[in-house]
């Protein structure tokens, strides 16, 4: 998954501009309403305009696991570092100093489906 | 398609990186040598890995077209502005500031298949 994490005051010019790129809606994430999202066509690939509170706009990673305990050690392993959790996933940082997400999968969290919950 | 961009002093470490990441080899792409990349497992999706001789790590996203002169009016005409040129394939900025890439497809610029040139 790509996640365009976006200040806010470009988000909106940005989604519309994403939405016209990809041909797709790219609705709200009812959990987390600073997500738009949409599987692109045809792909098992997700992305995401996040909504950010400060801090310049960027392009992040998320990996996605069905098992964090064991993705966190792996990622480690190879040399990412944990910078923090929030309720739902992680955020790690790779060699190059980049963010990324690790995000339980299936992705509850994102559809709103309250049949997976990992809080 | 994903593209990290990393600085030269952290570029072999982050390639090790995301090879484990992935699982995929990430070859060098032979045309273009300072990009190693590989269609992730399953998916119409590719990750680049780009060793950068400046500026700082950053993610970006390329779009694939077929008809570049089309696919650039359309993002400019959606609110992308033309940031510069190279042999094979155009950088853009979007709403938010930022760079991403408009690649021809089919592939042969990242295949090193010489059946296609745009040159």
């Amino acid at each position: 998954m790509i996640v365009i994490d976006v200040p806010d005051p470009d988000h909106d010019a940005e989604l519309a501009f994403w939405r016209g790129v990809t041909g797709e809606k790219l609705d709200v994430v009812a959990r987390h309403p600073e997500y738009h999202g949409a599987k692109l066509g045809g792909q098992e690939f997700w992305m995401l305009i996040q909504r950010l509170g400060e801090g310049p706009a960027r392009v992040h990673v998320d990996i996605h696991t069905d098992d964090m305990d064991a993705e966190l050690a792996r990622l480690e392993a190879l040399g990412a570092t944990r910078v923090h959790s929030t309720e739902d996933w992680w955020v790690m940082r790779d060699p190059a100093g980049l963010l990324f997400c690790v995000v339980p999968d299936p992705p509850g969290v994102l559809t709103g489906d309250n049949a997976q919950r990992w809080d």
